[in-house]
């Protein structure tokens, strides 16, 4: 049983880690966590910047925090957290949840490692050999609005991709109602860069990207499969997605924009998607004619989305943007967390997006 | 016959005028003319800023030009110019360029007015009733990939819009020869802000459009009729179309992603556009698998193309980039002239893009 | 007395309204009053936009809050508010303030309309005739870090400008303690473009601020007599200051680059500045030889400043950072809330920025 | 005697090779050099990409050059070429130039090597030992407005740098005319990342950059001691210069706000300027009260100056912007070269800057 302590937070807080908070999702892990009224922030690991502090790595963080990075170390985790979050590149979470959980952590992935459940298809997409399949099958994909009763007693939960989150959640209504012919599917989406991460390369100086646009992974892209696992598992015949992505000269945001073939125009669109998503506190639909920008949930937990048939085509198109780091990841990561522990799902992602 | 004078311009040169180079496709247009080695520029009109000279409104014409703007006047323009260009909103060229081409002049219209066959279409999108029907038959839409042969002799071109062209000589390979279904067309495309104008509003602040993603006229755009009515004119039955533009926060370009569906996989696609184009000076189709930036034609007037087959949805992506201004706008019209007057077609137009 | 209620927030809640909440710093108002923990946003004012709802004219607010722009009335003002933001052009607030003041309302003014005691000088740089000179001698001067002590009971407090919050809290440790030359001060600054507010006009677009950096003003700023009144408050002999304001191509963000020449180099100026800011809540001084970024403020409150002496030209620059519509404006307007009202100064204003 | 061959260029060409093209002063050269009615490139060499099309480096470049970076070869370039440029890193061209110039090549270096007169201080400043002290005696520095005499049969220049051609442009007039106290000069400087390279780097991603602003290198920047040789070169006295750079958050351009102390204020500030400058081909002053942004100069080899008194404050502010990568790098080397073979200086400079 929790009580309140001087600072009104239900106590005992749970006690978190973040293995890999060098990278941009991790920085905005630990900005939501900072703030959160349930957690305490108790270690953060990094191999290669174990000592320095985290606000000297993260100056907006000044003020905020003592901690500095640690090596991660099994034990030392399991000791001191109750949850631990990974915020690292694909193959690190799979190498230590086990291990974790084992010694009691709840785990919350926000890399690629448990996403998908078909073990060939990640190895082929990865590159790598999966070295915990038995964990892919035991994790819940959590993306709340189709799994959250799946989420409140998981031990470990897979965090969707950014794209992925942005898509599914647009084309979720038409293919649960089984509204729009499964096989004419595209997404064509724009990401910010952000979602390159914070390695240094030439693509993604300032000089390469800014004032720029085009499109990229056209042939495949890594997020693929793990759309089409979404979308397949809500819809009754199996579905085939075009996806396209596109890098756009803005830090954040994620702009999806959906085309599907309706099997008859004769549907409330406006409706269909204001009921599907009334009671979720992460979806706002807009009122017809409206269209989302990014700029609008940059920095929140809000995934914004419009739908417009398009008559004289006869075709259906769904808009969605969100941040690409929060409910993209960061944000859906902590969701989760709400969820996991039978919290408020909203607590610590409430924040108001700045405008302009 | 044209002779050699001292600078190497053959004479005598051909005398133009500008109506309304007050905005950003007039200043486009300034900027190629002023360089244009068989042109002189003799009159620029703005009601607005008469009196004002032109290296004052656009200080990158300091030192490259002494006039000022003038009161637009039939007779005046008439006198002093061989040929003028429209850079001027809709309503404007179809009020004046009759009389022009009374008079004798040639008339090269920038602006919507006569690009439309179907008046009633036209009057519907435009909110306007047009004032010359008969010079809208007249008119031959300038885009030299489809109708160079018709240019030759044309006395007035209606230069086809930004989206248009990039739109249309993405899909033409494909409409030509029939390879994909006619009702299958998507064109996602996004636009740098200068397509918006130079007229001061809110939505168009850098406060409103930096860091930021939206789409725009979903349901509908003045556009669909001008891109429509060119794929058919190549196609072998009606097209459908859907067409989703969108504003992206840089100053030039235009990327267009184009999905089309294949009525068969069994074409090389790569060779089909590096075929269609072989011949054509502003039209660059990319090595397989390399795809188009807008940064790489800003401020020239080459469109670059890219034709990606998706296997796993078997589905077709085109991807066409070029700058909205230049072979969108101003650029095209000059290659227009030059075709006009029978010179090599490239003259004034071979500017090297900027990188980075 | 003050009470928890359900929420935890103390009750009652003070009631407050703004006047012109429809321009950029009006927004900034509204997010961080709408997470305030002892305010109640009862009334917002628009001439132009009443009737329509906040949360329509700026997206970020939906399902934030439920009001519409009401025209502007000071009775109704002064009933349903216990405290009234201008967040106006100037003129306005000298035109209503008396009034309400009278009727028992607070004033806290963010336009320019209380800032400078020379009547003659306002009206000599803001071009009109001060219609309440009686209340710029009771206004306080709302800058904390200077005057928090004035401004506990305060009826009607005067927000700094951006420009001179930034340059005023990097002068004065140096004039506070008599260490420059005062007729040596040069302020080079450079704000993001919402300083220039939302008004539709050219030079604002994206157009033409986007990948462009220029001054402005140079040879007079409307800022210059209130940073020089500010300065000459803790100088022992008046300055002189040379300011020269510059428009970056950013949407929020102060820089100020000050110079100042040193009487002496003989002095620990790391120490210096850390002592004096030492106490204050939103004055971070970074460490020696690490230089603030813009976006490290961006949307707090905040204000970072660095202090390097220049040894080979025995200069002393000083580097100030803030969010020009939060600690240069918003956010110090309640951060002066909360002085008025004793509650901690940090309420409400404690975000973390985003990074990246 | 050259006579003018087909395309009216005259004959023989001169033959021209470039040292280091894969940077971004590397690319600008060659986007003028391909261009430049009397110069053929024959050779472009580098270590890393040899064998790689320089089109498929630079995407620009498709369809203008058919060349393949080789690698760097003395004797190759000694006999293929007549003009050797060095757009590399400080280092390289002090190793590679004696011997080039032995075999009877001509050489323009665009990087540090051989701008400091002073041995220790370039030792010092670019912390490596250096290889060819003659030669940087017999160097001339190539800013045409200060040395363009000696730059005429010039075997070997050193092309100044970026900040220090805006900044020595800048104070020019003032101190050939000791009109200012030379200890109280302040550049206050920003640039585009360009001026960053083309390295892969964090702090240079478009995620650290893109909508921020900052100093840097503010206790000391390596074009300090080439600027105030430079300026203590046409100076009575030798000069005290504060010089403080920033880095904007656009990719070409630079903007140098200069102060000074005029000794009076009773001088016609604007004529100074015009006339000094009024036969120069790339500096443009402008009308009084008109101040200079960067994009009108981006893309072409000119740089605009503003001078404006501040009379309040009795001091002389300059403004100065250039492109950091044409006047500031590859357009002044071209210049150069035009001036070393005698040609009209302007060949191949002449771009009208891209508005918007």
């Amino acid at each position: 049983m929790q009580e309140l302590n001087a600072s009104n937070k239900m106590i005992p807080l749970v006690r978190v880690g973040v293995v890999g908070a060098t990278g941009y999702t991790g920085a905005e892990l630990l900005r939501l966590l900072l703030r959160h009224p349930q957690v305490e922030l108790k270690m953060v690991t990094s191999r290669a910047d174990a000592g320095v502090r985290l606000d000297q790595h993260w100056p907006n963080l000044r003020g905020e925090c003592n901690l500095s990075y640690v090596v991660p170390d099994l034990d030392a985790l399991a000791e001191a957290c109750d949850l631990v979050f990974f915020a690292t590149p694909h193959t690190v979470a799979m190498s230590m949840a086990a291990e974790l959980l084992e010694k009691g952590c709840r785990v919350i992935d926000l890399s690629a490692d448990f996403r998908i459940q078909d073990i060939d298809c990640w190895e082929s997409w990865y590159a790598a050999k999966h070295q915990s399949p038995e964990l892919v099958r035991q994790a819940v994909y959590g993306l709340p609005e189709v799994s959250r009763s799946q989420m409140h007693d998981a031990a470990l939960i897979a965090c969707p991709g950014c794209y992925p989150t942005a898509i599914q959640l647009g084309f979720l209504p038409l293919l649960e109602n089984d509204l729009v012919e499964p096989d004419s599917l595209i997404a064509n989406a724009a990401s910010g860069v952000s979602g390159a991460g914070k390695q240094a390369s030439v693509p993604n100086l300032f000089t390469e990207l800014s004032d720029n646009f085009k499109a990229y992974g056209v042939a495949g892209h890594r997020h693929l499969p793990e759309i089409v696992q979404g979308l397949n598992a809500v819809s009754k015949t199996s579905v085939t997605l075009t996806f396209v992505p596109h890098l756009l000269p803005i830090i954040r945001g994620i702009h999806a924009t959906l085309y599907a073939k309706p099997r008859t125009m004769d549907v409330d669109w406006q409706s269909l998607y204001e009921q599907r998503y009334a009671s979720e506190p992460f979806v706002d639909v807009l009122p017809a004619g409206v269209y989302p920008d990014t700029r609008s949930v940059k920095g929140t937990n809000m995934c914004r989305i419009s739908v417009q048939p398009i008559v004289h085509s006869n075709m259906l198109c769904v808009l969605s943007v969100e941040d690409n780091l929060t409910k993209g990841a960061a944000g859906q990561a902590v969701q989760a967390m709400n969820i996991m522990h039978g919290w408020d799902e909203t607590l610590g992602l409430m924040q108001i997006a700045l405008n302009p």
